[in-house]
C-alpha cells in the first residue's frame, strides 16, 4: 500500500509500505476514507520534533473496517469509522474513566512500528477500545463525512481546551490560536454555553470562521498590546476561560495574562517554548489555574459525534484545501506557509 | 504602640510605633489578643523577598474590637474577631464571588501604610468587609483560641490547596511540605473525605501531627526518591491530588511527578523558584492541572471556623512554640533554623 513517510525536515514522501495487515487478535484494518494534516505533524515537518527518517506520520482519519481479529467484537467489515488519535485499550482504569490518552497500552499513529493515518490503509491496535462507529449514511455525504474527520482531533481537542479552561453559561472566553484547533475551540466553547468568545488573530480567512463558529469578537494584536485588548474588552479584568491552542512561549504567556483573576487557562498546544512562558509568580498573585493537556479525544468523540448529527455543531470549515495522496507533501509546504488553514486528504 | 518591625535580612526589631486609630469610617481597630509567624514572613527574614527598612511584619492574627469607624455596621467594641491574612472590601465582584484576594481595595498586612499583625493593635480597613465575628466564649479558652488562630492564614490555605488539587471522597492525596499550611493541608484533605493521605517529610515532631491530623502514609524522601515513594504507595499512577506547600523549584518539580495521569497540583506554596520547577511538557502529556494561589481565607473562615468550633477539626497543634512580643525576633530565629515549627505570640 502507499502512505505518507518521512525523512527529515521538509521532506514528507509517499511510498510503498508494507499493506497494514491484522497482526493481533484484537487489532482491525480500516482502509482510509479521509484523513488530513495536523498543525501538529508541522513540528516534525519543521524539524522541532524529532522522528525517526523512513518513520510514517498522520494520526487523523476514518474510513471502512477491512477485516477485524479473532476478538473484535464491536466492528465488522464494512463499518465506517473514526478514530481518536491516539490507540487505547479500551478497559484500564485510565481509559475506564475517559483519560484514554494515559492508556498504559496505548499509542499514537506513525510511531515506530505502527501505520500513520496518511496512508491508504491503517493496522488499529486494539480496536473495540480505540474506534467509533459513525452512521453508514454518512459515506456518501462528502460534507458531514469532512465534519466527522475533525473528531479524530482539532474539534476534540478545542473541547478538551474549553473543559479545561471551565467555559459555561456566562463566562467570558478568549481564545489563543486561530488554527484549526483554536477555531474548534471557538465552536467547542460556543457548544458549552459560553456568553462571550473573544478569538485572536489576524488572518481574515481565519477570523471569518471563528465568527460563523461563534466568536463575538476577534482581537488582532499580538504580544502586550493583545493583553491590552482583551482587558479593554472585559472591563479591565480578563476572560474567565482562556483557551490556549499554540503551545509557545508567547502564546502561553498572553493566555495566563489574559485571565480574568480566579479564571482557567485550559491548553491544548503542543509545548514547544518550555514552561518559560508560564509565570507561576502571576498564576499565584491571580489564582489562574492551568488545565489540560493532550486531550483524550476517544472519550468525546460519541458525545460530539451525536452534535455533529443532529447539526448543533460542524466543525467543516476548518478544512480550507483538499489533496489526494500524491498531494500531501504539498499539503504540508501550505499549511507551514500559512496559505491552508487545514488540508484535508481524499484517497 | 509596640510592634514588630523589620530592617533587612535577620533584623527583626520590636518598637514603638504610631497607635492603630480609626482613620476611615468603614476601619476597625483591633487589639491583638493571638498572632504568629508564618513560613512566608522568613521569605523576608531572609532576604529573599524584599522589604523598606522599617516596614511592618505579620499578617495573622486575632483580637478584640477596640473602635470602630462610623460607617461599620458589622462589628462593634468588645467583639471578638479574626483577620484573614489579607484586607478586602466585601462587596466587589471578586469578594462577592469568595475571591477575596483580588479585591481591588484589598491589601496585605505591614505593607507601607499599614498596621502588621504582629503588633499590640492593628488598624483594619474595611472592618465589614474583612473580620470575621468569633464566639465570645473562645476569648476564655487558650486552645481553642489558637486553633482559632489558624484560621487567619495556614488552616485557610491548607485548605485552598486541597480544594485546588481536587480532593474528595475516594481521593489518594500526597502533601508535599511538612510546615504549618501542608500540615492543615493534611488535615482538610481530610476533612474533606480524601481515602489516603500521604505526608512528605522527615521530621519527626512534624509527621507526628502529621498522623494526628490524618495522614496515613509518611514519605521521608526527598527529590526523585520521593517521587519513586510515591508511585510505589499508589500501585505506580501517583496520587490524585498533589498539595503543594512549600513553593521552590524542587518542591513543585516533585509535585508535579508525584501527581497521578489526570490529577491536579494545588499549589500554595509562595513560587520562589520562578516557573522552572513547572514541567510544562509533563504536565501536557499527562494532563496534569496546576490550581491555586494565594487562599482567599475570609472566603473559607466561616465554614472552617463552624468545623472547628464543633469539633471536626483542630490545627492547634502546628502552633508549637509560644513568645511574648519581645521574644518575637528569637521567635523568627527559631522558625528559620526549624527548631519551631510555628511560633504563636501572645499579648
Amino acid at each position: 500500500m502507499r502512505a505518507t513517510v518521512i525523512h527529515g525536515p521538509n521532506d514528507i514522501r509517499i511510498e510503498e509500505v508494507p499493506d497494514a495487515a491484522v497482526q493481533k487478535p484484537t487489532d482491525a484494518v480500516v482502509r482510509t476514507v479521509l484523513a488530513c494534516i495536523c498543525g501538529s505533524d508541522l513540528w516534525a515537518y519543521r524539524g522541532v520534533a524529532q522522528r525517526q527518517p523512513g518513520q510514517r506520520i498522520g494520526h487523523e482519519f476514518l474510513g471502512v473496517v477491512e477485516a477485524v481479529g479473532a476478538e473484535v467484537r464491536g466492528f465488522k467489515p464494512g463499518d465506517l469509522v473514526v478514530a481518536p488519535f491516539v490507540w487505547s485499550d479500551g478497559v484500564c482504569e485510565f481509559c475506564v474513566e475517559g483519560l484514554q490518552t494515559s492508556c498504559p497500552h496505548g499509542g499514537f499513529w506513525g510511531t515506530p512500528g505502527s501505520d500513520g493515518g496518511q496512508g491508504e490503509a491503517v493496522r488499529v491496535p486494539f480496536a473495540d477500545g480505540t474506534l467509533v462507529q459513525l452512521p453508514q449514511e454518512a459515506a456518501g455525504d462528502q460534507r458531514l463525512l469532512t465534519a466527522l474527520l475533525a473528531l479524530s482531533d482539532v474539534m476534540a481537542t478545542g473541547h478538551h481546551a474549553a473543559l479545561g479552561a471551565g467555559v459555561g453559561p456566562g463566562r467570558t472566553v478568549a481564545v489563543v490560536g486561530d488554527g484549526a484547533v483554536g477555531l474548534c475551540g471557538v465552536l467547542a466553547a460556543r457548544r458549552l454555553g459560553a456568553d462571550r468568545i473573544i478569538s485572536m488573530g489576524r488572518h481574515p480567512d481565519r477570523t471569518a470562521i471563528a465568527r460563523t463558529f461563534g466568536a463575538t469578537d476577534i482581537v488582532a494584536e499580538r504580544g502586550e498590546a493583545a493583553v491590552e485588548a482583551v482587558r479593554e474588552l472585559t472591563g479591565g479584568v480578563g476572560a474567565h476561560a482562556v483557551l490556549e491552542a499554540v503551545g509557545t512561549e508567547e502564546s502561553m504567556r498572553t493566555a495566563i495574562s489574559i485571565a480574568r483573576d480566579g479564571g482557567s487557562v485550559g491548553y491544548v498546544g503542543v509545548p514547544h517554548g518550555g514552561s518559560a512562558g508560564v509565570d507561576i509568580g502571576q498564576m499565584f498573585d491571580r489564582n489562574v489555574a492551568l488545565r489540560g493537556g493532550v486531550a483524550p479525544a476517544r472519550a468525546y468523540i460519541p458525545e460530539l459525534l451525536a452534535d455533529i448529527l443532529n447539526g448543533t455543531i460542524d466543525p467543516s470549515p476548518v478544512f480550507d484545501a483538499v489533496v489526494g495522496l500524491d498531494g500531501v507533501p504539498g499539503g504540508y509546504k501550505a499549511m507551514d506557509e500559512r496559505t491552508a488553514l487545514k488540508v484535508k486528504i481524499t484517497f
